[in-house]
């Protein structure tokens, strides 16, 4: 790397890789300054044509410098200033540190967008390399309500993948949520346009001792997805038709919320919602042995009543609860991970910095900021919603039991997200106390008692004596 | 090994760890025949004393023979005729084959009156191994109702060992279902003794096409559950107490059922029902959490009516959909497994060995098994259950509903296992199309048409705008 004297070095922060994403990042910095001064910034592709295309519409930027293809790399590197930085929008820690460079792992959130407004980042690694960059970093990011910028050193190396795994797993179970929403209001007959208002009324709705409760950047998205009209660009035509009812009902996904869901039921940190969402994924994967199979079979049809403004209220509640749920899980996971993997996370900076740029960035995480910075050992986040719990959920659960009645409409998060609040403030759970003494029988296991320490086993005489017969029917079918 | 002339070897097979599944699997086989003459039978352990007290207490079998400690070895491996087979009770199928010897794994299920009276066995691996022990494996399985026997090859090396984890992953959820009835009847004020005549009642009960629809091992344990009295050797007291009610409700696990689950969402085979079973066993572990939970917050409380007829008609669907949807699933993963790992499994056979000797060991399995010789290539297993889908799905939908209202208990094996039967047979998912745009919007992932073949994206405007500004309230909590 000799030949490239530093006083040839302008650029604060290199990119590599100028596809959206880092070009995108990379106007973002190059909009920032640190002490009065902007930041340079060097672009650099493989791909000389990309790298050329990005410097031709963004022209007016003085302070971006591009390099393309395999001969400008030296190049590229000499217009670093010492120490050299660069973000690499791929994934190679292991051989760039087996090569002696210092390596911070950084997730980041917010889509194309939120990279070149100001995304949220996930740093984690060497605190040293995060004290090289944080100024830039810091710049570039999203500032949340109270200036904070969106980012925080988050522990050491693999924190920030982490924090950014879960991230994305709350936003499958909080997308899918805002699914269930539009699922329910279009199986009570609500046209989109309808939908949109009702939910753009949500942004604004108060919800119990906080006004916007449900405001999000979740919410804004589904707003649009609910009304926007079909279009030759998007693959249709102009009828006036909704986008919504021609979409493929198929929901692929990149695989952080797989990965986040195993290591949570590997490290046995329940999260059912989050779960739930990435079931209903691969579940809307197998569109053909759905089709198959309601060709076979026909399920009893839906007898829906109409929809009512006391339903509304109870279809907020159950969006606000299954979405706090959501959260709540996807914080008691992230607490497992640190104690598993000793990141050292600091809970409350990194919820600060899910409050912008990034896709759960929106109201609700105000409170659960506040609520981890009030007491950082908080049992379960919900306990913060007690009042609303108090208060509301009977809403939640009417609403369930209504939909469950009188449609068929698909609703695993709203489901699975009531369970595990009822689950987890009940004090016994007699299913629980049934499956243990059932263990006892066939496995003699033994069981526990609430009465008194030490692990016991019971006598079962009509299932264990040698006489003992299990009785198994023998029936045939008796005709339809 | 030499030294141990053929003409001392006396045993059709041996037995390596004389524990109560060993010494049970051994006096089973003793009891059986082969052509007319007995199985002679090997014991062996490394702990002597254990040996000895198993030949004490069934020293009227002249033909079970003992050896106990390391010095007994070489006697136990002369007593076998060859070619030497033995049953080891434990793990080690590598060790064994890197040093040349034929190996068999073969789960076994039932218990250890399993082993005694008849278990299922699930062999899998090489099968000129199989073709070896088949005679004696098969003399020592339960019988179903048409004789055959509960073994069968299921295909080379490991298929033996996942149908196992798949038939835990099944027992897991149908244990769970019956601790969810039991959760609702004691939620609706049903005594013990009351609980239990009814499930009493349930075994011969005619579902749909079928008499005795839920007779099984599992509904006759739980009858016993829910009505065993507490007594001294239980580790309480002789007062008339139910034990039920003074059992922990922490319900651990061995790690089967995760392993399955697992395996399941990582090759994308929606098990919804299995993985609730495993994360209601997680969610009952963390009762520290759940009683300080339940200490900050109280939820409001439940106001049920009286338990009625129609409720128990209900009830009875409930369960039987959901141990239905279980199966289902478990069969599903069972394909996939055997596709992902070419086991060479037929499903039919192998749900034949369901039938008997196992937990899972019930009538359902009966036309289980029948649909799938009628119909390899069955679409999904409910499609079996089509009449009785039709008839009674609104008496499932009626119940969940209800109790969802009423109750605060905890049902996460009847939500999930509805909302599957639901979600399968729904040809278009909303929610789906609704979260396929929304990742459009913000990850430019693209989406499919139901009317055109290809990958399209939208214009969002007031999303992807320069200008565009996400609505994130900012308001504090008002009060309270």
């Amino acid at each position: 790397m000799a030949g490239y004297p530093s006083s040839q070095a302008v650029s604060d922060i290199g990119i590599i890789g100028s596809g959206v994403m880092g070009s995108n990042l990379g106007l973002n910095i190059a909009d920032k300054s640190y002490n009065g001064q902007p930041f340079h910034v060097s672009l650099y592709d493989l791909n000389a044509e990309q790298v050329q295309s990005v410097l031709a519409t963004n022209s007016s930027y003085s302070n971006l410098h591009g390099f393309g293809g395999q001969e400008k790399l030296k190049d590229f590197v000499g217009s670093l200033k010492a120490p050299r930085k660069a973000i690499i929008l791929i994934r190679r820690a292991e051989s760039l540190e087996a090569r002696g460079l210092r390596f911070l792992g950084m997730g980041v959130s917010g889509g194309a967008e939120g990279a070149r407004k100001g995304p949220a980042f996930f740093p984690g690694g060497t605190l040293s390399v995060w004290n090289d960059v944080k100024h830039i970093v810091e710049a570039a990011a999203a500032k949340a309500t109270d200036g904070r910028p969106c980012a925080t050193m988050n522990g050491k190396g693999g924190a920030g993948s982490c924090v950014k795994m879960y991230h994305n797993a709350g936003e499958y179970a909080v997308l899918q949520i805002w699914g269930e929403v539009h699922e329910v209001l279009k199986a009570y007959g609500v046209s989109g346009d309808s939908q949109a208002k009702l939910l753009e009324s949500w942004k604004t709705r108060k919800g119990g001792r906080y006004e916007g409760l449900l405001a999000s950047y979740m919410l804004d998205i589904t707003v649009e997805v609910v009304k926007i009209k079909d279009s030759e660009s998007a693959g249709g035509s102009n009828d006036g038709s909704l986008l919504i009812s021609r979409t493929m009902d198929k929901t692929d996904s990149k695989g952080t919320g797989l990965w986040s869901v195993v290591e949570a039921l590997e490290a046995a940190v329940p999260a059912p919602s989050l779960v739930a969402a990435v079931l209903a994924r691969q579940m809307s994967m197998l569109r053909a042995e759905r089709l198959a199979n309601s060709a076979a079979v026909k399920l009893p049809s839906a007898q829906t009543g109409s929809w009512t403004a006391e339903m509304e209220e109870d279809l907020f509640w159950a969006a606000a609860f299954a979405i706090i749920a959501s959260y709540a899980q996807m914080f008691q996971c992230l607490r497992k991970m640190d104690e598993k993997f000793e990141f050292g996370l600091n809970l409350p900076a990194t919820i600060a910095t899910f409050r912008a740029g990034c896709i759960l960035q929106g109201f609700l995480l105000e409170p659960m900021t506040k609520a981890f910075e009030d007491n950082p050992s908080l049992e379960n986040l919900l306990t913060a919603f007690g009042p609303e719990i108090k208060e509301y959920l009977p809403r939640y659960k009417r609403l369930v039991s209504q939909v469950t009645r009188e449609t068929s409409v698909t609703v695993p998060c709203l489901l699975a997200s009531l369970d595990y609040i009822q689950t987890m403030y009940l004090p016994e759970i007699p299913s629980a106390q049934c499956v243990s003494l059932q263990r006892d029988v066939f496995g003699r296991h033994g069981f526990e008692r609430l009465d008194k320490e030490g692990r016991f086993n019971a006598q079962w005489p009509s299932l264990q004596q040698g006489d003992a017969t299990i009785t198994t029917a023998t029936s045939a079918p008796t005709g339809k």
